[in-house]
């Protein structure tokens, strides 16, 4: 059982509901932009399917709706912002504007946040650089739930880094990864499916290898890019440490097990060090570096040389980063978006309490 | 049979060889201070084994020994360095400083590089920002030997980056990790113990998974972090690219399978797009996001926290990126460093070459 509705469809329900709880036009206009970013680029765990999920946290008052979020430190090329508890969806663009504005003037901008909450994918935020001829980074830390090389222990996030690079008559590279070897996403797949899954995903909680879906679910650790010592297990937590370090030691915010959870009914960390969730964005003007027109020919040369690599047996054809997820809006765009039951009943669940229809 | 020799003999020697190819004796102190970095952090490949290497460059005229680096662009936070084909050894530290620099004005300091050559290890330049309260970062591309997630063909460098953050009472946060499952020493010590190699390494020449170490010298592919696409190889792959673009495409270097190989016997790739290879580099002031004071003892929060997670069993401790290299230079300046006998051999033949004496 699953519903397919419009882009226009979602967004305006989106946006209504940001506005019931207290959000401005344009911010709730910002933060449903942000939120179906996610499901047209077919990152569906992080879309709609989590509207009800920020909606709970502004209820329990960890989210402000009318957040003065503003920058508190800054530099020819830095800025810290303090998102004031603001949504992450609208908190996150606000900054990455303001890494952009200072690579207008400064060739690079670099933003670090506190005192937000989740952003939605880290796609979306870097992309915002490609229209003003920029390259764009954003990560983000989160709630722990990643073991570093060697520990049983929940100590990182899955911290995506996303960087977006202009090309010219090619589109655009688009890197948006979490620093893990899978997201929690599939093992939930697998799960639903009854299949088991592959060595390297996950440890159970007593820190054993596993191939059990429900590993995480009951209280196992998800693995850092690479899986174990033997594979590079070590790069991938020392990546997932970068982007926690850069989001969350740089702004003031929370960091490594200490960062807030997403659902709203788990308790907070005791003893917090810092404000909130951290991202940090980062932004670099192609001709601060040499002409845009000269970087956009060579970036088509490397795209098209990737593009046609030879491939192994079985394997169409090279992918460059962004490929899937391109390809997927378009479809999207076009055909609507197909949501599973419960997620269609969770947002008529929202409209109920929000006394408004659903589609509307 | 392998000899051990002081880091005095081996810097003095070193310096003494490129001072006898042309170096200025700053670059030739520059050049062996870069060189043995590797020696002394254990990164056996990149260090004095390598010296016959560069000097082989210089005799086929791909190294300038006199270079006249120079700053051919830039804007207050970024900039392009044109190496002239000097080492990278020396190219390297003179582009980060142009990085600190620029951070002292403007916050943070980006520099891409072209027309260089090998660098040594990313990591002693990243760590040059530290003494200086910066975050330092260093990425080089490099001769295609890794297979993109689906292909066959060389057509990325191992492509390392390198991410150094100061902290307080705590030693430095040092990441340094080529964006390979492993690096090809590692297949290089499986060969001569007659081992087999770990599934999700290496392809052998037809693109399939391959535990023959020999697979590389035979034609074979490194693959990307991730090892398999079921393992997050795409991440790997992309980040191999990100560091692809910023240090051949920024600067107007080569890239992807253009980059020119090390080893000076080797063709050159045909149709070459840009100028050498290329580096990228970074530095971000500490105190334009907070105090230097405040962020330091987040530093050492967050270290002491994460060295004493839980361990998995038969595990001691979780270390923290940098830790084994720091031990192994303690240990090596204290006891001195082993060469094997190919190595001390070949520094014997420069010896002769360069009429200077070895050790010396």
């Amino acid at each position: 059982m699953s519903t397919t509705f419009s882009y226009q469809q979602l967004f305006s329900f989106s946006k209504n509901i940001f506005i019931k709880i207290g959000c401005s036009e344009a911010d709730a206009d910002t933060a449903a932009r942000s939120l179906l970013s996610a499901d047209l680029r077919g990152v569906d765990s992080h879309g709609v399917a989590r509207l009800s999920g920020y909606i709970r946290l502004w209820e329990v008052e960890r989210v402000n709706a009318k957040p003065a979020i503003r920058i508190v430190h800054e530099s020819p090329s830095t800025a810290v912002v303090d998102g004031d508890r603001g949504l992450g969806l609208v908190v996150a663009p606000f900054a990455m504007q303001v890494a952009i504005n200072k690579a207008k003037q400064a060739g690079t901008g670099w933003v670090s946040v506190k005192n937000s909450n989740h952003f939605g994918i880290a796609g979306h935020h870097a992309m915002m650089a490609l229209e003003n001829d920029m390259i764009g980074m954003a990560m983000t830390n989160a709630s722990a739930l990643v073991a570093p090389t060697f520990s049983k222990e929940r100590m990182l996030g899955t911290n995506p880094i996303a960087v977006a690079i202009p090309a010219g008559d090619q589109p655009s590279f688009v890197a948006d990864f979490a620093t893990t070897t899978a997201a929690n996403g599939k093992l939930e797949i697998l799960q639903r499916k009854n299949q088991p899954m592959p060595l390297g995903w996950a440890l159970n909680k007593e820190g054993e290898s596993s191939t059990d879906p429900s590993a995480i679910k009951n209280g196992g650790l998800l693995l850092p890019l690479g899986g174990d010592k033997e594979h590079g297990s070590h790069k991938g937590y020392a990546l997932g440490a970068i982007a926690d370090i850069f989001s969350g030691i740089l702004s003031g915010a929370n960091y490594g097990p200490w960062v807030p959870p997403f659902p709203a009914y788990l308790p907070m960390p005791a003893d917090m060090p810092g404000e909130g969730i951290g991202h940090f964005f980062g932004a670099m003007r192609i001709d601060a570096f040499r002409t845009s027109a000269e970087f956009k020919d060579h970036m088509d040369k490397w795209i098209s040389r990737f593009r046609s690599a030879q491939t192994i047996p079985g394997q169409e054809k090279v992918l460059i980063p962004g490929d899937p997820e391109r390809e997927m809006e378009a479809e999207r765009i076009q055909n609507g978006i197909l949501l599973l039951s419960p997620v269609v009943d969770d947002l008529k669940g929202l409209a109920t309490k929000f006394n408004i229809e659903f589609p509307c």
